[in-house]
């Protein structure tokens, strides 16, 4: 299948927006700039009013949890996750989470994302739900212990194991959750078997006083550290939140070459404050966006996250210039691929991985265009998203959901939340 | 005309959302609950997947420099306001305000917003533009002064004199700059002109460090313990930002009956930080929400602006309780209506101004409906909007603009930023 993007503004890796012809062959970008000889189009995108992205990539969220959403705001910490998730996650199935998946991925879809990494309690229905929906994903299983441990680490490897070159979109990493949720032991273990079967590792770091007063108590040093004595921290490793993060660890982050994603809406929400972002930039950490769980966010809408992550940084810093524009893009597409190890995404480029979102820019708040990539960061609410496309297949077209069936997903997870007493 | 809402989820002003009907004749609404014998519907909405709003307010902006938007973006704010936006409201003409305005009028009533409180330079145009597309507005000229202070007094009042009667959604308020660009008599001068005519005020105030300190030096005392020696303050004065008030501040301003609005996005993306909204409302000051000017934002969407007021507080206070998502929509609603001195406003109830929004919330990322009015802080994006009335006037009817040529106010935009080299 051909797919031609016809004199269309793209967003080219120099983070320039240009008017181009863009070619898509199979899963790939095959041109950028001249159609080459011999390009059969099937379907023709015309470019008028129209402006491509490399498909947003969220990097840090736990789909399951898109049923939840508004079940329990403006709470107590405490009453949020003991008196309400926790006890909805515990009477939560393996069904639920695929449609609760759906649900999420279809927000995702609609909103110009293509691809994410989660969190999850079900891996298994997880992979089911992004395979049938063509979205891309990376799947961690979320791992504590040692209680319980051993079992969630067989659980991974068994789904693991069962979806090898079964399908490309979906691939996993491992996932311990916390630095205060597993053992030194655990940690050290999990960062074992990542290295021996060359897995990612994702995994939540520093995001509350909690966290750190309770590493601070216990090992007498920072999460960062402790992480780092484990063998938690590489190339291959993503560290969610980071709001706690001091000097030194940023130091050894961007020295072991970590990539971290940062989620100011639920940072804010779930009251853990703003994360050190501009300092993990200049420290030249790969730094990526994400918005976490739809319980603590409640979106799952890059482009609110844009507009958050380019506008506090300037607000607490009192710089201006701090996070730009295009830093802001940078993290919700290149280095988001970079972060998720998704090799050949997040750019605009001959034999870059299809994976691309068109947004309808004829709207009066994105007039006049003196700045279109600032007005995509500070103005774009999301319903500009005509055309989503993943690995060279239209998962949105003309504005229609084309793997996904709305009504069925909508009903499956009313249902549940009536079984769970949420509606 | 009558207009029936039937069947339709509203928010109420107990701020629950119920299922009600409700009946619009002329620019009131007739009745909630029941359809009163005798009542002609001309036209009726029905409320499957619908919520009714209060039209919300925008109780800071400066409409007029929509066209600015993106032009200067990830500055230094001096380069920002000294390079950029001075020079560019130096060249500004009448008819250029006239549809800057429009677009930003457009902009507004395609995101739910009803109404607005302006700080113009061309008050002129932007009643006329007002008038015309039948969006309520309470018109400001900025004073300053004394230099071209009695000029811009007589100008006002020109307007003023000439408006009177004529069209009851475009009404006028005294608007002294700020504490910083006006001396100390011509603020005694503009606060007895507001007594004499019975006007309201609207003033920025401790938007800034730089404000707070320069304040200091000249006077001694924080800028709103100067507006109070200089009879400013008062129960019909809305002060815009209040950043850097301190805690006396609030309780002069507490004390005064002054509405205080603020601006989130604008206050983070000129770096000037966070207004501390919770101890305002601790204090009993009436709240309102505002966008600020395109320059400074960059977009003229209330939705945008309840996301950050109730996420921003939650994360630097630690509180995950602080402004909840029913307080901020007070803010944009009722509390917006009470700063702008328009009586009847913001509440869905019998005898009320009949300004209305109507949502599409058959979306995905409103679901599940654990809680419609936390979703829609949270979630909603501005594209839901599907109708909005004002004065009993549809100017937005099943997506569509009624009252404004929207080809014809982009093409003047553009031909204006082409002339002033923005384009």
């Amino acid at each position: 299948m051909g797919v031609l993007f016809r004199g269309i503004l793209a967003l080219l890796p120099d983070m320039t927006i240009r008017e181009t012809d863009v070619c898509v062959e199979g899963n790939r970008i095959a041109a950028v700039g001249e159609v080459p000889a011999g390009f059969h189009a099937d379907t023709v995108v015309e470019g008028k009013d129209r402006l491509l992205l490399p498909g947003l990539v969220n990097a840090h969220t736990h789909t399951y949890m898109t049923m939840f959403r508004g079940c329990a705001d403006d709470l107590p910490f405490a009453e949020w996750l003991n008196g309400h998730i926790d006890p909805l996650e515990a009477q939560m199935t393996a069904e639920d989470c695929y449609w609760s998946t759906l649900l999420g991925n279809m927000e995702m879809i609609l909103n110009g994302t293509t691809a994410s990494i989660d969190m999850f309690i079900y891996t298994e229905t997880a992979s089911r739900a992004a395979e049938e929906c063509g979205f891309r994903t990376v799947l961690t299983r979320g791992l504590t212990g040692p209680e319980g441990g051993e079992r969630r680490l067989n659980e991974f490897f068994g789904e693991y194991e069962a979806w090898k070159g079964r399908c490309s979109r979906v691939t996993f990493a491992l996932g311990p959750h916390a630095p205060y949720s597993c053992s030194e032991e655990y940690l050290r273990q999990v960062a074992d078997l990542a290295r021996e079967k060359d897995l990612g590792l994702h995994i939540h770091i520093s995001e509350s006083k909690f966290e750190q007063n309770l590493i601070r108590q216990q090992y007498g040093c920072t999460p960062a550290e402790l992480l780092d004595k484990c063998g938690i921290l590489g190339p291959k490793t993503l560290a969610a939140h980071g709001v706690y993060l001091d000097e030194a660890d940023i130091a050894l982050l961007a020295e072991r070459g970590v990539s971290v994603v940062t989620n100011p809406v639920s940072n804010l929400k779930l009251g853990n404050g703003i994360a050190p972002v501009p300092k993990l930039l200049e420290a030249g950490v790969n730094v990526a966006l994400g918005t976490d769980g739809a319980a603590s966010n409640n979106a799952l809408n890059l482009f609110r996250e844009l507009s958050f992550v380019t506008l506090l940084h300037k607000g607490v810093t009192g710089d201006t210039t701090a996070v730009p524009a295009a830093e802001a893009l940078k993290m919700a597409t290149v280095n988001g691929a970079k972060a998720l190890g998704l090799a050949g995404c997040g750019e605009i480029k001959a034999g870059a991985v299809a994976d691309l979102t068109v947004l309808d820019i004829d709207k009066p708040w994105l007039r006049p265009r003196c700045d279109l990539l600032s007005s995509l960061v500070y103005c774009a609410r999301g319903d500009e998203v005509t055309d989503v496309m993943v690995d060279g297949r239209f998962l949105l077209r003309k504005g229609e959901l084309t793997t996904i069936d709305r009504e069925r997903v909508l009903f499956e997870v009313d249902k549940t939340c009536k079984r769970l007493g949420l509606l």
